[in-house]
């Protein structure tokens, strides 16, 4: 039987989104008081602090470009970075090409699908969180697989990778050691289902009435599915 | 009829909790697509990143330190931050005195509490999530109002200011510009509902739909409410 896992990586690009990423690290901060020896990495392709508003902004995405945003700190690079036993995909509007945001980023994502390929061999689970499954997809790592993503982008980003077993209606997917949530506050769910796996149901409770957070419980119920003919 | 409110400050200090900050600003950063002149600045007493962890850990809150955490970068100083219109203050275990919990650590929160005071005469709204309403107690600008917050806590902070109505089952609670949450998550149903008073309820809902996050609606409903006799 496997060691409980306890190093964790979240990924960080320019334009991740705030709540993908702040919702789970607030999760995985409370569990770091329960278990002991937690670990959690920001690991992006440089140093340098990570926006979440994109440098270009996806021109055909019907909306406007945020006018405010914030920047969290890497602690390692794709390069440095330790192999993690838990690996986390945060989704955001740069993984969309600015110049057609039907299709990747490429210049973003690729550094980012390679460090999922050299990092996934030796996980113990690879988490993503929105259009973090989009990303992931492009690994091929999620080919003949379940997997749920943003609901927002539906039409977009299953397309990127077909043969995955896209899910249009679900909180949150299991399939293997890979789990994908649903758009931005999903990935909360997500994590707290993972935490209540994998530490047990206690300590997720714990956490979850600590931070006055209503779960999620069923994978299956999801208020923003889209129902397919 | 005052302008609609466009400059946000959001206080940030060494222990902040980092759900109570990241959930509303995302709402907020999603808020900026919709309304044209949004401003978000983040402000502290030094320009220094802030950690999620304080520097000393609260020894008899009957939980271990966070092993994890994570910084965020203010943009202005306490002294050379401009008037804002709405002005949010985060809670976290940076509140509580680390020798004594029971009591507010004046040391981290002075210059809070200052500041407070240096902008209420001006601002539009004062928001408060989780025990950022017992650090704005303490400035004495809610007594006599009505107010709630970090329910884990309700033994422990509500002595600290006997003058304010403190409410202990509500979601968020609203007396006059002042609004106040519970812990925690419950920023982001506050922060929602203040978008849907201000701005109106088709953009509080595209965004809510955007992020894929279920509104707790009516503020009177507390899953996590103190029953008093």
């Amino acid at each position: 039987m496997a060691p409980t896992p306890k190093k964790y990586g979240m990924v960080l690009y320019e334009g991740f989104q705030l709540l993908d990423v702040a919702g789970p690290l607030d999760v995985l901060n409370l569990l770091s008081t329960h278990v002991d020896g937690i670990s959690l990495s920001l690991v992006a392709e440089t140093l340098q602090p990570q926006s979440t508003s994109p440098k270009c902004f996806p021109e055909n995405m019907g909306m406007k470009p945020f006018a405010t945003s914030q920047v969290l700190i890497p602690d390692h690079t794709f390069e440095t970075a330790p192999q993690f036993d838990v690996l986390i995909i945060p989704g955001g509007m740069g993984c969309f090409d600015p110049n057609d945001a039907g299709k990747p980023n490429l210049t973003i994502l690729n550094p980012v699908i390679q460090f999922i390929l050299k990092q996934y061999p030796k996980l113990q689970y690879l988490l993503t969180v929105c259009t973090g499954s989009g990303i992931t997809s492009l690994t091929g790592l999620l080919d003949g697989k379940k997997a749920t993503g943003y609901k927002g982008a539906w039409k977009v980003i299953p397309p990127w990778r077909p043969q995955v077993s896209w899910v249009p209606s679900a909180r949150w997917v299991v399939d293997g050691n890979i789990w994908t949530s649903s758009g931005v506050s999903s990935g909360i769910d997500l994590v707290f289902a993972f935490v209540e796996a994998t530490y047990g149901g206690k300590i997720a409770q714990d956490i979850a009435v600590w931070m006055e957070y209503n779960r999620h419980l069923d994978p299956n119920v999801d208020p923003f599915g889209i129902q397919e003919n």
